[in-house]
């Protein structure tokens, strides 16, 4: 981008050294920050725990740009003060309550029960800081591992999260805020272990997601990208965790997966520049960290047969840091997985690490929504259902996630048109109608969709035509108009029908298409050697 | 990839130097090679005109790995040599002759006719080294510019190119390939402005060109990453033009968009490593290089702009490379743009420099393949196709390549499961299939691939009835394979449905169709306010 970067850090020949130049120094110390700050244009930071102060300082006596603002960094260090900032904004967020002593401890356990969570106001980071309290006989203990009363501390009910999601967002120095897909993050010991994107959950909570953590980084001051992370309750509700005012490993999927990267998108922030497409690029993408596995040699041992079973790996490329030292439960890299589709993506991370992928799976399905649905299935009556759940069941068993209603076109026509309308936006790409009789459901239904719409005839029970009458309804549309018509009653081949066409644009659902042709062929010979063995007869 | 990546490169504070550490010194300098190798394990070029012999003997002295090998980079250097060696591989190239005196620069003309080119064996790059004579006049005068006979020259017959391709190919240690894909490139001035990828020509040239590409860097030594620049002909052969052994200009988009970078492609070979994945991870991906349009300030100033413009557009990424001096077409950086498809890539890079987007809309369409099919159309008889037309008629009008043709169940049936089974993998993604009477072909080919397919109920002139006998011959299926059916002889929606099937995968597309869909609203209510004015009787 044609920007040179230098980096004040403490640790000589740090990571960042590769590409920028380094001033060797605290970033809490004020006099290194003014020496630093000197010989820059605009200022920004890569970590909050920082001297605000020192910040401030150079921001009003140089006259220089610093990115996000100061003030936004004093906030976000304390946790307390951050969370009653969102709460006043009108941000969701978890009951807390803020512990100076024994009594007010005593006062949370009271308010919140047990579990709740204790946490340190400051310097929290990667399960630091946090504890979960079980009972009362744990809370002193608790107090004790956090440094105490006098550390700053406060409390948080517990939530009952079915999935936590991640949506980094880039502010302009004019405020405007653009956000990110919705990841999903899955943690060990406190610490991030895969981010998945896009998160496995329904348009709606997507949709909601990104409005959250829109909504937190609105109510923040200056330019630059902030990770929001937050938690999805059963109930479908989400509530902000916290937020941080910087890149965030959350965001490192996006170096491979989106049109900009986290780290150009603060950049352009920071500068002043437009902000960049946060699109998603690719059809899917993981990210699995490089946790130390053991201290010293033994962690570097075990972290190169992580990095050489990616190597083996389509999609897949590998981030090594280059720190000094590997540490127990210490980042120190990243693998990015990118392919067509999410089950191809879970798949080449099994590949990669399988307790990752198991870690993944098992938060799949928990959450009222479940997998973004991919295509629609409805029909203009429950009493269609008995036809149509073939095509469900299809969908099923070839992992395509799709959602099953009713919506009539005469008896609902305003759902209907709600339906048609909405659909291509919430993520669906293919409709399947079903309908009986004047069936006139499904090409009313395309002709208020771009997307493909597959019409199946139902013959109810007791009609007059063998269903003829709905085939010829749905099938003889006008020209510019098309409905793809199937079999009467045949709602399996519109499943099959809906999964060709979603397999025309991803390799892996192609190869499981070709499969269970190649299964179909397989039953049919097994057949007919069972003929021919047994005789036509006997058979 | 935790790979330390040092530089032997003479001008300070060069380009790479941003990510690696540089030793200030001439690649063609013995003792700087001898000195800068002592301090590696594995020594490669980013450049062919370096002193081979020097590296020859660094290899066999220090016993250090040199990929690829400097046996290769010799013959790379002379080009009339690397002619040599690929025409006796087998590998096509265009005809051509060594040149030592005037009688050879004749005997070149009396074969090859005028316009032919004349070239400079070493040193030649950027269009520097190369000169088309266009007649006898000329030929003493081209001879001068390329430096005189003592300079080693030869004549090459003109290539009536209609595009240029360009792939490139990573060769492993053990000498296995693996082909990029397929790009067009599009030079200016003999310089290369413009790639994209993937190319739009027929899949039947991709996969030539990636045969050739992969045959040429075969009958090579040593590891790493090969660019191969071919000449796509009218008849729709190919002619190797030359290749560079190393990171390519034309492969700078698979940073963005592959899986694996030519650059990290490079690093996997010639440490021994796996070769990655190489296929595209975006739909589509345009390629600008960024050209000093003038010496100094101007030159920067003007590099500015175009910077800027692609700050504002969708999916584009810069790439400044921070060379101390912009000089008058030299490249001073390039700009990425990745879209869902090619015609929002070609939207979008219009967007950034509409000189570029038209200079690579002109050579479209001129090549036998044209665009890349995507959707086939098939009958089972001639006498289909005034039926039919209307589905490729709405297929151009969305700016969607189609194929036409003739495929017949009863009369062709080899034919018929030939093209069944290769579709999916020619980079069809739909099949329209028409056909009369019994009408088997829809069917049949739905047995045979595992694609969407679209049947039309043709109605043959003079049928018995009415077209129902073809209706219900497509749409009754069997569970298990599905056809999409449109209405008896309505083939424009068949176009229609299959334009939808493509824009629930493609943003851009699916845009055309909702106004494609507000068109015909609009017709119609504008039919609605004439017969409201003229009135039912006067209409």
């Amino acid at each position: 981008m044609g920007i040179k970067v230098e980096v004040l850090d403490p640790t000589p020949d740090c990571p960042a050294a590769v590409v920028a130049r380094q001033t060797l120094g605290s970033f809490r110390d004020p006099v290194k920050i003014r020496e630093f700050a000197e010989g820059v244009d605009v200022l920004t930071v890569e970590i909050e725990h920082i001297d605000a102060d020192a910040l401030d300082s150079v921001a009003s006596e140089l006259g220089l740009d610093v990115e996000p603002t100061p003030s936004t960094l004093r906030l976000i260090q304390d946790k307390l003060v951050q969370k009653r900032h969102f709460q006043s904004a009108g941000v969701p967020v978890a009951d807390f309550l803020g512990i100076d002593d024994p009594a007010a401890a005593q006062a949370a356990a009271q308010a919140f029960s047990f579990p709740f969570m204790l946490k340190a106001r400051r310097l929290a980071y990667d399960g630091r800081g946090n504890a979960v309290v079980q009972s009362r006989e744990e809370l002193e203990g608790a107090v004790e591992q956090l440094g105490g009363y006098g550390q700053g501390l406060y409390a948080e009910r517990w939530a009952p999260f079915v999935k936590e999601l991640a949506v980094m967002v880039g502010r302009s120095r004019e405020g405007s805020t653009r956000a990110f897909p919705v990841v999903e993050t899955v943690h060990r010991n406190s610490i991030l272990l895969v981010t998945e994107a896009p998160a496995q959950v329904s348009p709606d909570v997507q949709r909601r997601a990104q409005e959250v953590a829109e909504q937190a980084v609105a109510c923040l001051d200056g330019a630059g990208v902030f990770g929001v992370e937050m938690f999805l309750l059963e109930d479908g509700g989400l509530l902000l965790n916290e937020v941080a005012p910087r890149p965030h490993n959350s965001g490192h999927y996006t170096i491979e997966a989106c049109a900009t990267s986290q780290y150009e998108q603060h950049l352009r922030a920071v500068m002043g520049w437009p902000l960049g497409d946060t699109s998603l690029a690719v059809g899917a993408c993981i990210m699995l960290n490089i946790l130390g596995e053991a201290d010293g040699e033994e962690g570097i041992q075990r972290a190169h047969e992580v990095m050489a079973r990616a190597y083996q790996v389509p999609g897949a490329s590998v981030h090594w840091y280059g720190k000094a030292e590997v540490a127990r439960q210490r980042k120190v890299g990243h693998v990015t997985i990118v392919a067509p589709d999410a089950v191809e993506a879970r798949s080449r991370l099994a590949a990669v690490d399988p307790n990752a992928a198991a870690a993944l799976a098992s938060t799949s399905g928990r959450e009222e929504g479940g997998q973004q649905p991919r295509v629609g299935i409805i029909m203009g009556s429950d009493s269609d259902l008995p036809t149509m759940r073939a095509a469900a069941e299809v969908l099923r068993d070839f992992g395509i996630a799709a959602e099953v209603t009713v919506v009539s076109a005469h008896r609902t026509p305003d759902r209907m048109l709600e339906y048609a309308r909405s659909a291509h936006s919430r993520g669906i790409k293919v409709i399947i109608a079903g309908a009986g009789g004047a069936a006139h459901l499904p090409g009313m239904v395309a002709a208020l969709t771009p997307l493909p719409v597959i019409g199946v005839p139902v013959k109810p029970a007791g009609a007059h035509l063998d269903g003829l009458d709905a085939l010829l309804s749905i099938v003889q549309m006008p020209r510019g108009v098309p409905v793809a018509t199937v079999a009467i009653g045949n709602a399996a081949n519109a499943g099959l029908l809906a999964a060709r066409i979603l397999a025309a644009h991803e390799p892996a659902l192609l190869q499981r298409m070709l499969e269970y042709q190649e299964g179909m062929r397989t039953t049919v010979l097994g057949k007919a050697q069972r003929l021919e063995t047994v005789g036509w007869e006997d058979y």
